[in-house]
This record gives structure tokens, C-alpha cells and sequence, in this order.
């Protein structure tokens, strides 16, 4: 924060040219990803998956680049045919003998720009050629579908031109434009090639001249946030203050009264109910200023946060700051599991109410974990305090690596806490859980997000500004970075989540100074820094930093170590799920039971927090983990012919055992079987 | 059982009219529903009640009336006028000036029939004349809506006659025409009335002329199961064995593939599913003497295997009775709260898996405890085994009573073991649950079953055959009990259930030769009996009851007191829900914590199993009852500044409390707050 406490720009991220990630933890999962889900991506936008639920969405660009051609050929003698404007709800029989119409959800176009977005972050980290090219002729493609005043949305162009903009709240147009936004300005950035981003361009500054409060103009703003995030980066890219203006006249306009989204939707107003709040799934009940509850969808919620942050600090607005941390509070205080997963309940696929955080019925959605780090960094961005980077890190190495398979070629959308195969299958009101990672999904927007935030690490575990390196999640890596007139080279290297040991090595052509900010994590109570002599004159701890400045030489390395015990959890007690029970952490990890290592019957475990734990190593699961044993009971299971209800009797009723936790993201790679995260204690 | 081991009649009801309730307990309980209820129930059904749902039951028979009045007197002249089978989503604005069309539910009739069928269990037991002219009225009102062919459902005679029988499946006339007939059945028993009793018959003769195996008949069988115990009521009352016949038929063809179902509604059934077993939700998956497990909707289950014990009973069919021995084992021993509460899921009102049964969104659906006991008593006539009525007399005490609040002026349809008032405001999942009684339902089923099952609850607290009287429930009445061609007087009292004692008085004229099956409860580990000096050699014990056969003479008294000590029950370990947890009983009653004694927060309380509990009488709610105080912990809660988690430490984290329990059935009689069956406990 500035002096004056304004919020302004802190730190940013570096260019992720500037950054070659080498972690051995991290590189692993980037390279699944490379090698596995972008081809798999591309070969599902085409849909070319057998099994997997086909996407339409190369489809229906090349469809709506054959209307736009026709279109702009034929000028006044085109004949429009009108599809009505309705998504299938099942998919046709002959996938090869389909009309040319529109197929899928309404937001598939974005399947390709979240796509496009991780191709470019991947090139950056590993040249290819060949995907590259690939690329290109996708947006080849993408940009023939974009109407001569620059429109860009296949429903409408294939559908109905004459309907564009007439369903904010559910017709996601302003969140296909986010997403390609922010997949041309990453692609950009990465190659230098710009076709796409003038695309986006073009679009946003079509939207630009159709929304705003003059007359003829509409007042709307996004039912599913992500163009304010989206239009920050546009607006940062190219240096046109347009995009700014627009996002904060999305933002100003949210949830305020009169809706705009009962303007569009006048049927949802009952008498005498006119003056209720509404739209709290989008997040759009109150101006955003004035909102201090995380509610609603929970993936439209962090994103429409992020959006915040970013124009707070753009904007130097107190207000809009200060709405920011009371989210951010409402979030991580009261309504986050410990894996770092948002959402309690699949209704709405959102936030249930403060402390409400069932651990079988959990959404805990891939993607809400995601937009929750993409918060955490832009808070970050304006504040230094670990507070933020202790949940981004939570998140990244548990809620959101769960997401994917150890293999990266299965996915889980949901991730609960605790899994009964057998409740996934016959209770309905766990369906939305699914005991195995699936291959795809209908509504795809989980892999391609765990790719996109993959493939651009470095921009979370690292941010700058003109003197100062702040390092927020440690992973191996080289790194440029600009002093002033000069440069410096950091190797980072780091044995972590396993071991809390990373060091920093400069690599300079002369003596600098500079300062480097180091997070301390919030779980770690003791750790050495090694390597810095007068460490008591030339460093300061402030919000769980280390800065050390000073006038750092070639070969100056910096080694932390972090201890990293076992650590029993427990929760506010005024989470009932989680009364008497415990979880199980070392480091950034939380671990969880399976009923590979320990049978079925979890609930009848209970650890015996008196009895030392126990890591060690192992890899049995194809990567180096760690595994946690802790001695416990089982309590003895009735046979099954015993009654359902009987007088209690103490008397022998469990025995000795060893339970053994293993990494909550490393869970359900050996198939179905149950799994938990919080186990009773013996108390 | 007889001794070829085919299920014949053992015991049956007596006539209502020979027993007088007296019983201090159930005696208040019953004039509550005739002071109360009934009374309510009328002008519920008269659309008198302002702030209730409106049933517009009588409304409809009106109407019907005066179409079928039209219809006979204008013949053909008559202008039909087709009204859409469709039910109204909301109610018309002015319920004044409404269309002479159907409003309501599809089985608005049975509410009718249930409100008769209880004014005629009350008339026996508190001869009202004022009440027995409405009653009459009524009838004559229902009378006059029946078609000439004997057809009796309103909302085809109003709506469209060219569609009677087309869904059987959803629409209802069968389950109307069974509660129709069992009030028929009921009043004619109390008041010797036959004119609702013909009416009856000849709707049944009507469905029996219209289904079968014949050409041009039906073969289907009721969505809603009722019919087939109303059947067998009407059977037995008339002697005709085309009403059995009807009865088996129904049972016979139900779940038998091709499906009926199937038929009537083609476009469920999807390609490549044709074979797959379906109509859980209806009982109607399978033939009824193959089904092993209790499944799908709760209410429609157990009034079918309620219809299949009469069935087996009547016919002596050894895999009928087999069959409903393995469901009342699926339900009793692996679906069932121990409130005697069934359906554990709000998704279908259904039954959820084996040991599938949460506290918090238990559905346990008043009716579906009621018709539990229907069930349980028609095992009792085939078998007398305290199997069956430890679980009637659990449902009564419990999940049934905790359906009428103490004043008798609002009702639960759902009866959780489990409530958090802010889940049930704010968290769709418990939208089921009401955090309190509500004075009626738009769907108004549990009251009226409470009113019919409470004012004919004798025919369930005892049974007999020519030579015995078999006491299943212990409460204080007169009865009067032929043997042979003499006769015995009864004098009944008993202090329960809030203490173990009973007594049975004998009026003779002469020394008579008879046996008193007296049940042992369950639930009693000791227990004396006195008054009888030679029992070793007159009395054995079997399935759970003391038979004591000898002669008896006039004044003899047998006294029975049955300990009742607390207990503090547990689960079979495979309820996951109960695991760590117990529930505190004493005699037939379960009890419960509830905030207005403990605070909020209950899930934080826990059991000291080590200490002695206490019991005392209290009247603060207005009747008298039993209080049980057990020493506990209350595990401290976090202050709401705390975080969400935090490292676990075991120092002073509880204090010793006191924990007050009320009976179950009286939760919630104090205002909107926390409760819970099962609780925690010092292990």
C-alpha cells in the first residue's frame, strides 16, 4: 500500500519470458500437462475424443466463418436462417450428419480461448514449432467468425444476430470475451504475434460502443464474471484506458438498483417482492462496493473479485480495497475448506452460509479454487502479507492438483472432502460427486483451467517491482529480473512441499542492491536463514515476509529451511461437520486416508494425537510422495446381522492400528474406494 | 403361525367400540386431535382456515355434484366442458369468484375421507351428535358427486370422464378410492351408517368390472399404493371375496414386466434400457414377492407391504409372508432412525441405502412412521413376535407424536433427528426440514393420518383371538373381550411410558379359562410380575411375550413393572452418521437436546457414559414428563475471530456441564432453536 494508504501497484508479476520454471514438483505437473491435456484439449475442441462428451467448439467457429464469409459476400442477398436460440439437450445421432447450426453449451467458444491461453504459457516454457503452428491456424480459424464490427460469439453469429446482447444474465457472450481476451493477450505475450489479441480488440471496443449509460446503450454488465479480470489485461497490454473504463462501468453498475438482469428477465419478479435483493448467484444483489459476503456461484464470485482487485489498484480505490479484504475474509475465514476448495454445496454449485462446509456434499469446484488464487496473486499485487500467499499455496497443492490425475488424463470438477462410493452412486444428493476422475466433462471449463494455471506458475509463486523479488510459493527456477539499469539472475531451487529447504542463489555481473522478500509460511513455526551475515542489520520481518535488503555479489545464496512436522488440524468448532475430528498436514500439504492403504469403514478410524506421527517416502504411486502413519484405533464394525440400535457398552470395542495418510491431490489414482480428510480423535 | 407353517390369522383387532381409552397419556393425546384437530381439519377442508394452504377438498365435490346432477338429468343434452388435466402451480387471486373447475392436489378427495375416517373412530370413543350430523352432511355431499356407474374421483368428473384410468401411474384415483373405502369402512363400523359404506362398494365393483386379465380390461395396479388394504378392509367387512380377489390382483400383476407402467407413459423408456428393472420409487420394480428391500418413496412402501401382510394372511401364502418378513427386516434393520422414523432421503420422500441415515436431512415423513405401524400391526396378526411391536410402540412414542405439536395446533411433515434453524433458512439441502410445526401443508397428508391413526390407536395397543388377548402397548383402558360364549371386562392401567408399571384387572361373572399375551418390551432388561401365584407352571415366554393361560376369576389383577432405567443407546457401526455418538433412552422413549436447555452450539456438547444420568418429571411444557440430566463436556467454542483452522492443541479445550434431555416427541414446542438426538460422548 502507498504511504497515503491508497492501494496501488505493489508488485507484479514478471514476464513469464523471464522465467524458466525447473522445479522438480512443479516442472512434473507443467510437462503432464504439455505432453498430455493440451493435445487432449485440442483433440476434444475438434471432437475427436471417443468417449468423452463432444465439445462443438472448432465446429462451430468454422461454421460461423462460413456464415460471417456469406455474410460479408453477399451483402443484402444473404438469407439469414434464424435457429432458435435454445442449446441441445442431447446430442445428435449421427455426429458427422449434423446441420450446420450451433451445437453445445452457449459458453463453448471458451473451450478454445482457455486452450489458446495455455498453448501460449506452455511455448513460453518449451518452444514447439508444431504446436505453434497449430495455433495459429485455430485462430485463423477463430478470427474468420468474427463479424466485420467485431463481434465474436458463435451462438448468436450461427444463431440469431439480432438477439446479441439481449441475455446478459445467462448467455455468457461477455464471458466468452473474457476468456478469449485473456487467451489472446497470454498468446501475445508469449509469441509476439498479435492477430488474436487485435480480435479482442476489436470486440472489446464493439462491447465498448454498445454498453455505457448514454442513450441507445445498454447498462448491463456480465451474468458469469470474467471480463473485468479479462479487460485489466487488455487495458495493461495495450495501454488504452477504454478497456479500464469499461470494466469499472461494469463493475459501477453491478447490483445496482434498478437490475438490469430484471429489465432482461421481468418474470422473476413477483408482487410484492419487487424490492428484494437478488442475484446473489451472480453476485449481483448489491453494488460491489457494498458487499462484504462471499455468496453465489463460487467461480462467478472470485472472478468477479479478482476483477475488483485488479481496478482497486489501477483506480487507487479505498472503497473498492476495502470490499476486497472483506471478501477475502468472508472467504478464507469462514467459508474455505482446509484444502483450499470454495463452494459448500452443488446448489448453485456456490458458497453455502459461514461455516457450513459439509465434507461428502462439498462442490469445492476445480475451477472456484482456481479464480481463488487468481484473487490471492491480484491481492498480492497490492498488499504483501502471507495471509494471501498461504491460501494460494494451500490451494495450489491440494484443492486444485486434486483436479487432475497423476497421469493428467482424468479430471475430478468436485472435490470433496470425504468419498462413500456407494453414496456417489445410489444418493442423490451426492451426485454431483463423482468417485472416479472422469476423462471429460459436458461442461469442460475444469481442465482447461487447472492447464492454463499450470502452465503459468511462475506468475503465482513470484511477483516484483523495480528493486525488489518477492518470492510467494517456493519452486525451482531461473529467473531475470531488471534493477534499475542492471539485471540479476536467481536460481531458485527448492525440495519442496516434500522437505522445507530452498535456497536463492544472484547471479550478477557486478554488486547490486536490491531487496528480496521471502514469505515465511504460515504453517512453518521455525526455520533457519542461512548464508546473509549481518542478517540482524539488513533484514525486517513484516506480514510473514523476510525483506532482506542490501548489496548482494555473484554467488550470494540465501538457504531457508522450514520445518516441516506432521501437524494435527483442527477446526473453528463452530464447523459441526468437524467436531471431534482432526486433519493431518506437513508443510503446504494436507493429507487424507484411502481405503486402499486402510480398508473400508474409514469413519470407524481415530487417531490417537498422543503418538508421535511418522513420514517417510515413498512411490508407489508413480511419483515421489510423502506418507504419513499415526497410530490410532479402529472402532470394531457390528457384523452385519447385529441390530441397528443398541445399548452402549465400552468394553473392548476397537483395537490398536496404524492409519496411513497419504497427499490429499494423490488421492482416487488407485480407483474407487472411500477416502476422508478429517478423522475422529481420541480425545 | 399355524403348524404347517402357512400365515394364517393369529390375532385380530377388537371392534373399537369395545374399548374405552382411558390412559391418562394417549387419552390427552386423543382429545387434542377430537378438540383440536378434527375440528381444524374441517374447516381445512372447507377452505375456512385463514394463512393455510386452501384444499378446496369439499369445494370439489360440490362441483361434482353438480356436474354429475346435470350429467344424469340432462342426459345427452348436457354440454360437456373439458377442463386440462393439469393441477394449479399457485392458487387463483380470488378464491371467491373462482371457475367451477378442480383446484388442488390430484388427491384433494382423500382428504375427505381421512377427516371422516377419523370422526368415525372418535364417535366411538366420545359420541358427539353435532359432529355426527357434519359427518353426515359430508357424506351426503361425497354421495352426490358419484357417477351413476359408481366412479368416484373429483378431478376426472370435473375435468375430463373420457380419461378415468389413463395414468394410473400419477394420478391418484386408486389411492383416493382406498382412503376413500377405509373411511367408508371406518364409519360405518362406529355409526352402523352404510351410505358412504355403499358408495364404496360401488366404486369398487365399478374398478373391479374395469380391471383384470380380460380383453378390455385393465392390468394395471396403483401408483400410490392404498387400495390394497383399503380392499381388504371392505373384504372383511362385507364378506365379499371379490374385493380380496380385486385386492390380489393388484398385488399380482404389480412389478411384473412387461411394466404397466411402461405402457401408460412410453417415452420413459430410453434406447438400450428397455430391459432395465425400474418404478422403485413405486415399489413396482419387481414382483411383489421377489422384492427383498425396502425402496423408494417411503409412504407408498410400507402402505404396499401393509396390503401384502393382509394379503398373506387372508390367502396363506407362504411367499407373500416371506416376503414381508425380509422388508420389515430391510427396513427395521438397516433403514430406520431410531425414532422409529423412515426415509432418509428428501429426494423421492424416499429410502436411502442400508445404513444410509442422516440426522440433518432425514425426510422421515410423519405418514410414512404411521404407516410403519399399519404394518407392524398386520405382522402382529400373523405372528406374535415382540419384533414388531417394540418398533410400533418406538414409532408411536416418537417419530409419529413428535408430528403434532403439544397444543395440537401445528403439525411436522418431516421429522429430522437433527436441526440448525440457519441450515434450514439458508441451505437448499434442508429446504425439507421446517425448523417449526406448520399449521397445515399445501399437501396435507400427516395431519389427517395423525387424527386417524391417534383416535383408533386401541385396535393397535391390542389384538385377540377367541381364547387370548394380546396387550402389544401399554395404556389404560376398559375392554371388553368375549371367550367362547362368555365374556371378560378388562381394566387397564399403566403409568407409561414415564414409568414401567402395569396392570390388568379381570371383571368376571364366572371363573373363565383364557390367556393374557402381555408383551415384554424390548427395551427391558428386568422386569416383576404379581398377582399370580402359580405362574411357573401356568405362563412360558416366546417371541417376546408372556403368555399366561389358566382360570381366572373375578378381581384377578396381574401387575407388571418393567424397569426403566436410562440407557444410552449406540448405532451399528455402519451408520456412518452415528459413528462416536449415542442417543439417550428411557422405556419407549428416545429424548433429545434441544438449545432452549443447552445453548447453542450442541454439536459441541458430549456425554460422560461414566457418570450416572438422572431422571425427574417436569410440567414447564404443559404436560407432564420425563427430564433427563446426564454430566457432560462442552468442547469450548472459537470465538468468531478465530480462523477457520488452526494447529491442534488439547489444553483446556472443554468444560464439565450439565446436559438437559426432553423427549423427542416435545421438541420444538418452545420456539424456533437447535436440536439433536444423537450426541457425542466421552469415549
Amino acid at each position: 500500500m502507498s504511504t497515503n494508504n491508497k492501494p496501488t501497484t505493489v508488485s507484479k508479476p514478471l514476464s513469464l519470458r523471464s522465467v524458466t520454471v525447473t522445479d522438480n514438483f512443479w516442472k512434473h505437473q507443467m510437462e503432464l500437462v504439455r505432453k498430455e491435456v493440451i493435445p487432449y484439449q485440442w483433440d476434444a475442441l475438434n471432437d475427436r475424443v471417443p468417449d468423452a462428451a463432444p465439445s462443438f467448439c472448432m465446429r462451430n467457429f468454422k461454421i460461423a466463418g462460413k456464415i460471417t464469409k456469406a455474410r460479408r459476400e453477399q451483402g443484402a442477398a444473404y438469407e439469414e436462417r434464424i435457429w432458435p436460440l435454445k442449446t441441445f439437450e442431447t446430442l445428435p445421432e449421427d455426429i458427422n450428419n449434423m446441420e450446420d447450426r450451433f451445437y453445445g453449451f452457449l459458453f463453448q467458444d471458451s473451450d478454445f480461448a482457455k486452450w489458446i491461453e495455455a498453448v501460449g504459457y506452455s511455448l513460453t516454457q518449451h518452444p514447439d514449432a508444431e504446436l505453434e503452428q497449430i495455433a495459429d491456424e485455430a485462430i485463423d480459424i477463430v478470427c474468420a467468425a468474427q463479424q466485420d464490427n467485431g463481434y465474436l460469439d458463435t451462438y448468436y453469429i450461427i444463431n440469431d444476430m439480432s438477439k446479441i446482447f439481449t441475455n446478459l444474465r445467462d448467455n455468457h457472450e461477455l464471458y466468452c470475451f473474457g476468456h478469449l481476451t485473456e487467451g489472446a493477450v497470454a498468446y501475445y505475450q508469449a509469441t509476439g504475434k498479435d492477430k488474436l489479441l487485435n480480435a479482442a480488440r476489436r470486440y472489446a471496443d464493439f462491447i465498448y460502443d454498445n454498453f455505457g449509460y448514454e442513450d441507445g446503450k445498454l447498462r448491463g454488465y456480465p451474468g458469469h464474471e470474467i471480463a473485468e479480470m479479462a479487460l485489466i489485461r487488455l487495458h495493461e497490454v495495450t495501454g488504452d484506458s477504454k478497456y479500464l473504463e469499461l470494466c469499472n462501468f461494469f463493475l459501477d453498475e453491478r447490483g445496482v438498483k434498478p437490475y438490469y438482469f430484471d429489465k432482461e428477465h421481468p418474470e422473476v419478479v413477483k408482487k410484492g417482492h419487487e424490492n428484494d435483493d437478488r442475484y446473489h448467484y451472480h453476485q449481483a444483489h448489491l453494488p460491489v462496493r457494498e458487499q462484504t459476503e462471499a455468496v453465489g456461484h463460487s467461480v462467478r464470485a472470485v472472478y468477479l473479485y479478482s476483477g475488483m482487485a485488479d481496478a482497486a489498484r489501477l483506480n487507487h480505490d479505498e472503497k473498492m480495497f476495502e470490499a476486497c479484504e472483506k471478501l477475502w475474509d468472508s472467504i478464507t475465514n469462514k467459508k474455505m475448506y482446509i484444502t483450499g476448495g470454495i463452494g459448500g454445496t452443488h446448489l448453485g454449485e456456490a458458497f453455502s452460509f459461514n461455516y457450513d462446509l459439509p465434507n461428502d456434499t462439498a462442490y469445492a469446484e476445480t475451477c472456484a479454487s482456481i479464480g481463488l488464487v487468481f484473487f490471492a496473486r491480484r491481492m498480492l499485487e497490492m498488499k504483501i502479507d502471507n495471509k494471501y500467499s498461504d491460501v494460494m499455496e494451500r490451494a495450489f497443492y491440494n484443492g486444485i492438483l486434486s483436479g487432475i490425475a497423476l497421469d493428467g488424463k482424468s479430471f475430478f470438477y468436485v472435490n470433496p472432502l470425504e468419498v462413500l462410493p456407494e453414496a456417489c452412486h445410489k444418493d442423490e444428493r451426492k451426485r454431483h460427486v463423482k468417485p472416479i476422475r472422469q476423462k471429460w466433462f459436458g461442461c469442460a471449463c475444469c481442465p482447461p483451467n487447472i492447464t492454463r494455471l499450470l502452465s503459468s506458475i511462475s506468475t503465482y509463486a513470484y511477483t516484483e517491482n523495480e528493486d525488489t523479488f518477492f518470492v510467494h510459493m517456493y519452486m525451482g527456477g531461473e529467473i531475470d529480473k531488471v534493477v534499475g539499469n542492471d539485471s540479476v539472475h536467481f536460481s531458485i531451487d527448492s525440495d519442496f512441499p516434500w522437505n522445507g529447504k530452498a535456497s536463492i542463489k544472484a547471479s550478477l555481473d557486478k554488486p547490486l542492491s536490491y531487496t528480496l522478500a521471502l514469505r515465511i509460511p504460515g504453517w512453518c513455526n521455525s526455520y533457519t536463514v542461512d548464508g546473509i551475515n549481518d542478517m540482524a542489520n539488513c533484514s525486517e520481518i513484516k506480514n510473514g515476509y523476510l525483506y532482506i535488503t542490501r548489496e548482494w555479489t555473484d554467488g550470494d545464496t540465501v538457504t531457508l529451511n522450514f520445518d516441516m512436522p506432521v501437524k494435527l488440524m483442527q477446526s473453528n468448532t463452530l464447523v459441526r461437520e468437524n467436531e471431534g475430528k482432526l486433519a493431518v498436514m506437513r508443510g503446504p500439504i494436507v493429507f487424507c486416508l484411502e481405503e486402499a492403504d486402510n480398508g473400508k469403514h474409514l469413519h470407524n478410524l481415530s487417531i490417537d494425537p498422543g503418538i508421535p506421527a511418522n513420514a517417510t517416502m515413498f512411490d508407489d504411486l508413480g511419483l515421489p510422495m510423502s506418507k504419513i502413519t499415526m497410530q490410532g484405533r479402529r472402532y470394531k464394525s457390528s457384523a452385519c446381522s447385529d441390530n441397528l440400535y443398541k445399548e452402549y457398552s465400552p468394553a473392548s470395542d476397537y483395537e490398536q492400528v496404524t492409519l496411513t495418510y497419504i497427499p490429499y491431490f494423490a488421492w482416487n489414482n488407485r480407483g474407487e474406494g472411500e477416502m476422508q480428510v478429517w478423522s475422529s480423535f481420541v480425545r
